[in-house]
């Protein structure tokens, strides 16, 4: 589908998903932590998509089942009860993804 | 403010405000990635007394200007233009704390 | 200034805000509750504007602190942390009502 | 799911789902109103599992269809026509209750 | 399900239903436009259905693929890439719509 | 504010800032429905400084009142009642702008 995307050659679109790379390279801040911000803030603006992408992220990176449980711990006490159904989900793909 | 909700003796506002506490100490995720996700999520999610907050640990727990601001652009990209006006702001109390 | 939004004459935010006074008249369900549930969802969708506006109504309703203190409770457990600083400034309403 | 979370052994998530159940608990505010409080916030914030949850709860106190109507009727003026698609599935899933 | 929800009788979800439909009517702002605000806002509240329906509706009016991307940019600035997975899945849509 | 930020040289947030300038910029939709878009969009995401800004630029290209409140309209169908106190302060700038 990005491809698609890409396709239909809109430039403030094309910059962005460029823009979107760049932002989770290595930094001041470290990839591994850039990781976990981006599964937290996807967590609390409750995006499962989004979630999925970075939870794939986190685990080439190898963060360990208690790193992860712990952003899950941040995501949900910012967001709230809301963010359970997310969290379900979440939980779900971490443990397909660490049976791959 | 937090004196009176307590004095309100409402068990699941205290008990809510404990697990606020302990979600932020030291685990698997050290005290310094916790409160850059901190400050992350309170960007995307746009409250600025959460920013303020957040930013205040960040100094106490020694993160450079570039940290921060690396934590921004995360929180900006997610967020989009709409998180702005909360970086000016952001931007500017950090400032403050900079020059104290 | 919901004067000046009438004498625009748009008839759309006209019936809207007609549709608002309906919305919380006694039915089915009575007025207090509805007021209830207009203050959590004000609170977890965070405006204190509104939160405002609906705490006015749940004094002049006479809902007990008690009562107040648990719709408080059920917005920040379903809303999270981020709903607190809108928590402190309820309070703060709350007992500015009480002491008129 | 929820056991598998529970398995994790993650202090923060084990209060907070602890802190959920308490918080619908008979109190001040009686089960029945807590429960369309519930209802409410969680169609607001448009979250379709939770509606399902509180819908489930809702019979089980024994709301009446229009009591359910009422609620939805508030939460659909206070989010707008945004909660619409939410409300269609919150009717669906209510028919489905009340065939049981 | 909207036939249900007429069927329900729920007076303030009907004007609700029928303030919606003359929210889109022609009058100062034409309809090709206010279906693109409609587009554009749905987007950035990240609601699939509501995106759809006025994708439709912009097919009706006859947008072109041009016009219609620059309306997913300005939603996907604003809104930050929290909106993307909601992009990919208009796109897909809109694609559908055109080759019928 | 922009100064500072831009003098960060963080270069994410800096593409972030020439992008959003581009997004708005006269393409197959004109400037003058982009601003349009960018007012509703900024009112349902409920942010008083970004409605300010593109209530500015509407003036700007020239919109009339019964544009500018038509669009106030369709934004606060879609966001719901929530969005009032924005369209209070949004109707109390337009008014500054038109009296200048």
């Amino acid at each position: 589908m990005n491809e698609k995307i890409m396709a239909a050659d809109n430039k403030v679109l094309k910059r962005l998903f460029n823009l979107d790379t760049n932002t989770y390279a290595e930094g001041a801040v470290d990839v591994k932590t850039k990781e976990m911000i981006g599964l937290a803030c996807s967590m609390v603006l409750r995006c499962d998509d989004c979630v999925k992408y970075h939870l794939g992220k986190c685990q080439e990176v190898g963060l360990s089942n208690e790193e992860v449980y712990e952003v899950f711990a941040i995501a949900n006490i910012i967001g709230g009860t809301i963010v359970i159904p997310h969290l379900r989900r979440a939980v779900e793909y971490w443990e397909e993804l660490q049976n791959v």
